[in-house]
């Protein structure tokens, strides 16, 4: 058994609003273990619907359709339905009472359009909307049903928890889904795939997919289904397993924590802090480092010295190793992490200097060029030259992700 | 003529990601006139793939797929595009020596599977990714254009710009539009919409929108049409200025420049520099003031103090102000933005102190109360008080903004 969505209104077409009634739509079925085979978005034209609806009914055995049930010109999602089945609509004295008392208490009065509300699919059956005029509709077909649902999450969401949810829960074969998701710093999406595609390639359960999150940052999703959640669990548990030993100690999390997470309580469980001394991230790193509540517990401040007399005052850099090395060198990078360690007060100090472009180039060190440096208990300053590709922008957040995975493994 | 855009990857069928690229990509096509005629999303299976492509170029001469062109095992897009359009594969040489030269660069192999990366639909034209390794395709079909864009939002929009808008305007009708944006700081989206909207209410031509890019920043677009680019852009230029003499200094750019580029711009006419102290936003003023090239013109530096004794140390606070007025206070504000100036010799300062939340408000100061303090050449440090409301992220954006618009002001 699959399932499609269908969201149905011109506004969700235009450049500003995301269609987000289908999140809710795929969590649920997601809970179900019914697959979502796809979504689609149309505007109220009766005949385009109309087309789109009778496909998805060939191609998946539940269609929710969301939104155009109103009173308006533009809410054609009945008349398509009849078209689509190719089903007579029938007038329901019943829905048309409720919609007059329903009027007639609020002090508004009926229009003719306003009964276009009371119109059902024949084979169909109500589902009741206690928070809005507009009716829902369950309607057999061929292969399995199709659901009519009004737009508006908050009268959709307790429609389909009260009403849709425990029907297709009878109609659904009892299978179960689980998830793990394996997040992995340090690697590129091609190389975790020429890993770990030799373990997850000839298996169809669990389903794995490969997400590029952020540069650096890819994930592994494994999805199981099997007869109870606990099983389809375990089951993916077991090839992200066997994934992780592939990957070692690339992956930071299970949990979907951010890499940030990851270090911050890495860091507060030692009761240890960190500084920062960075150049070409210019307060990115430091930003990071304070993006979650909490990150008092484990970061002090840093310093940001852009200018190469203020890498002197600030994180008190030898001139002698500027004019002899240039700002963006190994040399540079370690004092800054050494100075922003020790002016700072901090048990970790990380130092970052680099060519974010797209001007700056000089011989030998291309834009996108960064040199990282770690210090801390007990561990000689180590730096590291980077080349990091794209724009600015993704120069500077993969030199960010990329301290913090250094920092991370030197933790662990 | 009319568009369909269909966006691939599992990943897009979750509950947890909306799907983002076809806002873009409508509002692109609002621009040039082709109409959206529906969106879907696929997951990447090849056969289903296929099948809504076929469908989907049967309907709609302008075809826009995003996602699945990538290096890994399920990466679809391009064989589907094949079986949908029937057409065979070529094994582009050029393409290839393109893709090793990139793989050599950034010292990694190419395995076979990289290699699809240079099959192109024999009828197709390459679009190229500066970004990326994933190449685009623009290719034929018997009504119009199946169009492939990387899923990536960095890659695909740059693309699209260059390579897809073009071609697709020679296509559209000979309707010639044309846009101005008016970029506003410092007034809520109601608060414009509530000044300005008796000027373009009952406007059709040029049509307006109203968008909230991110707090507190809004934008006014006005498109307009004619029958000559010329006329369409005095059209849209004739209502903007009557907009802006409506909302005043609220308009920072007419030319959809940034905040921080319209801010530097100034400081660089003046040839004068700023430096800051940041404790709540913990670096991502800084990191703002240095996203766009050429920042060192302006920006000297900042530090990060996130801690009391850091404050002090590092900004010369004075500890008695912060036993006396605690962390978050406008006298402690205008002691960071002073403190900056002073210590990292700049023309301009600026001090931020708040609380980003979701923990530390204290008696009389809730979550999102910030304290932003400004001092420059001949001005009094001034400081005010802010409030500011949603999650740590939008608190953090919205005291960058606003602390960012401050100096705006203060540079007219």
């Amino acid at each position: 058994m699959r399932a499609e969505i269908i969201a149905i209104g011109a506004e969700l077409l235009g450049a500003r609003r995301p269609e987000t009634n289908s999140l809710y739509l795929a969590g649920e079925l997601a809970d179900l273990g019914i697959p979502l085979r796809g979504k689609s978005v149309l505007p109220d034209d009766e005949r385009a619907l109309a087309a789109g609806m009778a496909a998805a009914c060939r191609r998946a055995e539940v269609v929710l359709c969301t939104g155009g049930l109103g009173p308006t010109e533009d809410d054609r999602t009945v008349a398509a339905a009849a078209r689509a089945l190719g089903c007579p609509l029938v007038r329901d004295p019943r829905a048309e009472r409720r919609l007059r008392e329903r009027y007639r208490r609020r002090g508004r009065g009926l229009r003719a359009a306003d009964l276009r509300q009371a119109l059902r699919l024949q084979p169909a059956r109500w589902l009741p909307n206690r928070l809005g005029s507009a009716l829902g509709q369950w309607c057999p077909t061929p292969h399995g049903c199709l659901i009519l649902l009004p737009g508006p999450p908050r009268e959709l969401q307790p429609m389909f928890a009260a009403q849709v949810r425990p029907r297709l829960r009878r109609l659904a074969p009892p299978a179960a889904l689980a998830t793990r998701v394996l997040s992995i710093a340090g690697l590129s999406e091609s190389e975790v795939d020429r890993r770990a595609a030799p373990l997850y390639r000839r298996v169809a359960n669990p389903a794995t997919t490969i997400l590029a999150v952020s540069t650096p940052q890819v994930e592994l999703h494994f999805r199981a289904r099997a007869t109870s959640r606990r099983r389809a669990q375990a089951l993916a548990d077991a090839l992200a397993r066997r994934v992780e030993r592939r990957l070692g100690r690339a992956v930071f999390s299970r949990e979907q924590q951010s890499l940030v997470a990851v270090v911050g309580a890495r860091l507060a469980a030692r009761r240890q802090t960190v500084a920062v001394a960075e150049s070409c991230t210019g307060g990115l790193l430091a930003a990071a480092l304070t993006q979650e509540a909490g990150s008092s517990r484990f970061f002090r401040g840093g310093v940001v010295c852009y200018s190469d007399d203020l890498k002197v005052a600030l994180a008190g850099v030898a001139p002698a190793s500027l004019s002899a090395h240039g700002a963006v060198s190994a040399v540079v990078a370690r004092q800054l992490a050494r100075g922003a360690r020790a002016r700072l007060g901090t048990d970790w100090g990380i130092g970052v200097t680099g060519i974010a472009g797209p001007g700056g180039a000089r011989p030998g060190k291309p834009v996108g060029t960064v040199f990282i440096a770690v210090c801390g208990p007990g561990l000689s300053t180590r730096a590291r030259r980077w080349r990091f590709f794209g724009d600015r922008g993704l120069v500077r957040r993969s030199a960010v992700q990329t301290a913090l995975n250094l920092l991370r493994l030197w933790l662990d």
